[in-house]
């Protein structure tokens, strides 16, 4: 499976390299983003490039990002061009050639202007939806955010429409001297990831059980 | 464990949010690059940054990219600034409260100016340092590059002077209303990342056993 999604026409968005790896429907898209912990976000300080991860979340075709209303990267980004993506990294591809070598992997780059987030329902609605993407069940369970703590946070949103998909999830793609040589191994080599014991804070007092929005969370795609 | 390093004083490697969590010693930078699969390069296209996840290497202080001759955001990258950010996701910290979620990670962020690697011995270099970070052991065990596949590669160098590091490693942060109301499960969730069983590439022929290299690589950090 080799497959890339340019969903809107713009150059940027348009996958050029492995063309083939592109994926057009905004399913994928979404599952992609949904799947994913973290985003690295770009911004452009003083001409030159800041890629700094940071968690998001998404909400129909919009995704959200927050932080601090002192972090100069998230001052930086309204009004401008930003860039987020997300990478999952499946597996490690070893070819029969070195240059053939490669990663199964899954990733999504959007592009567009950062919109300040004002509306205070929006901001509520985008602070819930970052939760749920870190932490499912969170957001019932802790205590929500007060009006002290909403005035320091800073969210942003980004429209979903330049964005593009790329997914590779494949063996190797020698050429057919290196595989009709046989000199070497090839395959891949899967990537995992899962979730290790839940370690409760030792200031748990009373030292309630592990919930189960923690306890049972689902592993990560 | 809260750390942050700054290994330059420039005003962008200087890390201002939770500066608590910055690290000061090249060491740490180096194995937190070691232990990485890929980075997010960030760079500057048309006014706008543009970031995409890319394989890498490092030989004492500087970082190794390459790609293909045709890709634009390698084609861009010499001369102009560039960002290379490395994360590691380590867990997710449940807080009492939403706004105290966090992740636990440890990340490296390099700024610099791109430099094209044209000596034909630094490029070989470059390239061996990328697969044993990839996939150590590969430059040995499958066929190295030849004259035309050297020729279609591009091969980048970012000296590693300007970087900052940051690392959470700890618990929760909790407002100490929060701690003494009690009514929240507070703690760590691990996220590990281990390999999967090996998936031999069904055209092995003569069918290959596993070799050592791929069988017993070691798990990611």
């Amino acid at each position: 499976m080799l497959v890339h999604v340019t969903l809107s026409p713009t150059e940027r968005s348009t996958v050029r390299r492995g063309s083939h790896r592109a994926r057009t429907d905004r399913d994928a898209l979404h599952r992609l983003l949904d799947d994913a912990l973290i985003c690295h976000l770009g911004v452009v300080v003083d001409g030159a490039p800041r890629v700094l991860p940071t968690c998001f979340g998404r909400h129909g075709d919009t995704l959200y990002l927050h932080g601090s209303t002192g972090a100069r990267s998230l001052r930086e980004a309204p009004r401008t061009q930003v860039c987020a993506t997300v990478t999952h990294l499946d597996g490690i591809v070893y070819a029969r050639s070195l240059m053939h070598h490669s990663v199964n992997y899954r990733s999504a780059v959007v592009h567009g202007e950062a919109r300040q987030v004002t509306d205070e329902d929006e901001r509520l609605l985008a602070l819930r939806v970052i939760s749920e993407q870190l932490a499912p069940g969170s957001w019932q369970h802790a205590r929500q955010p007060d009006r002290r703590e909403l005035a320091k946070t800073a969210v942003l949103a980004l429209d979903l429409t330049e964005a593009a998909v790329k997914v590779r999830a494949t063996g190797p793609n020698d050429d057919p001297e290196d595989v009709s040589a046989g000199t070497a191994w090839a395959g891949v080599l899967p990537l995992r990831t899962a979730w290790g014991d839940p370690e409760p804070s030792p200031d748990l007092s009373p030292p309630l059980p592990v919930p189960p929005h923690v306890r049972d969370r689902k592993r990560p795609e």
